[in-house]
């Protein structure tokens, strides 16, 4: 569309920071004739401190008149661990039915890498977002007694599995290498492993061209650290796509870089668009962050609203900006958005 | 004791040939006058396929019985996934309270690892081995329909946690860093997550010497391949323990030298040792495996019973056999079994 109203939620710690640098960088790539409006809202720890709000139904009221939204980071050691997690980020995910957490990663020439023998590596991660254990569900009796019983429930359903497993063989049908791993432990969580693994075998009867493959999550981890190569697009639930994406992020050039969309396929919300980092408190405000993984999460989002140039642009400026890197002063957080900008005005 | 009663459970695949040289170690290394007695169990895919069996009640009698369990490994292609598993691996830890799982890493000098710069790899985690997604709660309702829903249901409980807890701090507390990192994702499941932490700090006060640390499991993936060094001491919970234990082998040498102990520290039952790795059935029969796992669990069944410096002489074995590898040509599984048992004859 010609016009892109973009609501921004820079949040805590390195996320201001990050966040105008991508703000920079998607300016300078848009067209003339594409109009960039952008409201900007003050979720996390200093709105929860001030109001004791994280967000509300008005909130949420607003932020569905946008296009997209874009997402610096959102959490703070002065806030207790879940709060802003558990009432800010997931109730967004869910309110707004992100069910396709799609977490791209690949290790681009020249890229630091804590592997060995610079392996190729080049693939997608599509993490259902809406389901399995971050649904919230379950308690906690005799609370602080010795006996105490916390549980967690893994909720996980066929209209759930199925939708985003299909999103997966989509884009695997998409890539060359056309080859789709699923990957969960159903060995041992055999109800929501039967679900996942019945659907996506009877799925992939639909996509003859498309290799499938199954590990286990735990199996998982090994080989991303010793033959990343053979992944191509991994569908994954919640909790074990948060995992693995997070040691993908690692092995391919670190959380500096990695990405992310909360997309709703259907366009009934607007998805989200983050950094895989977080808020990062301990070099906040100092201009040591690295606003690449924002602007590359800016090119997810060009491409999801169907800016494929834009997006493209910005992607080959990264991938230029990190294979000079080596060569290149230690720069500030405003100095790589500048030459980011630069590049893609180009 | 002068005397060890051990069950041997070969299984399936490579559990076969690594456990005769782990025996092989085991008898070259007791001195005279402990008196070795073993019973060979047919646990794994030839019973369940023979008798539709995978453990039975006078079999739990029968293990019972014993000083402690050596384990090869369990599963096969063709069983269903989760029979075995469930039936078999999972039934043991739950029925003998194996609910330390214990499981070292340690970078021994000139092993190879996927790692760049060859980092300082020595610490242990103890994972919790009764109870969160692992105890089998949930289930599914609509089976097999669109409208299925499958849950799974991690079961934490006081008792549970703060047995595992105060056994890492004791364990911490021993080691020259004492330093104990908590791994959870106590930020999303915040039922579970914020019993842990409660008994995670509580349990520190009684251990001022030790520092602690908590670190979410996304994260903890990310200093596994980047800082591995930063830990000593690992408590966490199973499901997570599970995952970052395969991660942490495969970092420090690879499952070919990964040792686990399955402990129940009352003694109440017998303790099961076993390599982390699994069956691999593509490589079974062929003299391929790696039996320095197997070897270096029979060392944690050895100090498991008292016998440390027997379990001492292993370790150093295993040691010294890897560092001389790079100049060895290529052995075999039972050629690298008397090359061990040799040394710890010495
Ligand atoms: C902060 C947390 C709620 C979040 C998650 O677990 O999804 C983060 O780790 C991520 O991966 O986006
Ligand atoms: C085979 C499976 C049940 C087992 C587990 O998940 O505990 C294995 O992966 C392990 O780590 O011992």
């Amino acid at each position: 569309s010609r016009s892109i109203n973009l609501a921004v939620i820079p949040g805590d710690g390195i996320g201001q920071e990050v966040v105008a640098e991508g703000l920079k960088v998607l300016s300078a790539v848009l067209p003339q004739d594409v109009k960039l409006e952008t409201k900007e809202y003050d979720f996390g720890a200093r709105r929860y401190h001030a109001t004791g709000e994280t967000l509300t139904d008005a909130d949420l009221d607003e932020l569905k008149q946008h296009d997209a939204i874009l997402l610096g980071a959102i959490g703070d050691p002065s806030v207790p661990s879940g709060v802003l997690e558990r009432g800010f980020l997931l109730k967004l995910r869910f309110a707004f039915d992100h069910h396709v957490n799609l977490r791209p990663s690949k290790l681009l020439p020249g890229v630091a890498t804590p592997l060995a023998g610079q392996p190729e590596i080049d693939f997608v991660v599509v993490r259902e977002g809406t389901e399995g254990p971050y649904t919230g569900n379950g308690g906690t009796i005799r609370t602080g007694t010795p006996h105490e019983v916390a549980t967690e429930v893994s909720v996980n359903t066929a209209f759930g599995v199925e939708r985003v497993v299909r999103d997966a063989f989509a884009r695997a049908q998409a890539r060359p290498r056309k080859k789709l791993t699923l990957v969960h432990k159903n060995n041992v969580l055999t109800f929501a492993g039967h679900l996942w693994t019945n659907i996506f075998n009877k799925v992939a009867e639909e996509y003859p061209e498309v290799t499938t493959d199954y590990v286990h999550v735990d199996a998982a981890t090994i080989y991303l650290v010793t033959q990343p190569e053979r992944f191509d697009v991994i569908v994954t639930d919640n909790l074990f796509g948060d995992i693995i994406t997070d040691l993908a992020a690692a092995v391919s050039g670190g959380i500096g870089v990695a990405a992310s969309g909360n997309i709703n396929p259907s366009g009934a919300f607007p998805s989200m668009f983050e950094p895989v980092h977080g808020s990062a408190p301990d070099i906040a405000g100092q201009g040591k962050a690295d606003p690449s993984a924002t602007v590359l999460s800016v090119a997810l989002l060009l491409r999801h609203l169907g800016h494929d140039a834009e997006a493209d642009r910005i992607e080959d400026a990264v991938s230029a900006d990190l294979a000079e890197r080596g060569g290149l002063p230690a720069r500030s957080t405003s100095e790589i958005g500048d030459a980011l900008a630069a590049r893609v005005a180009g």
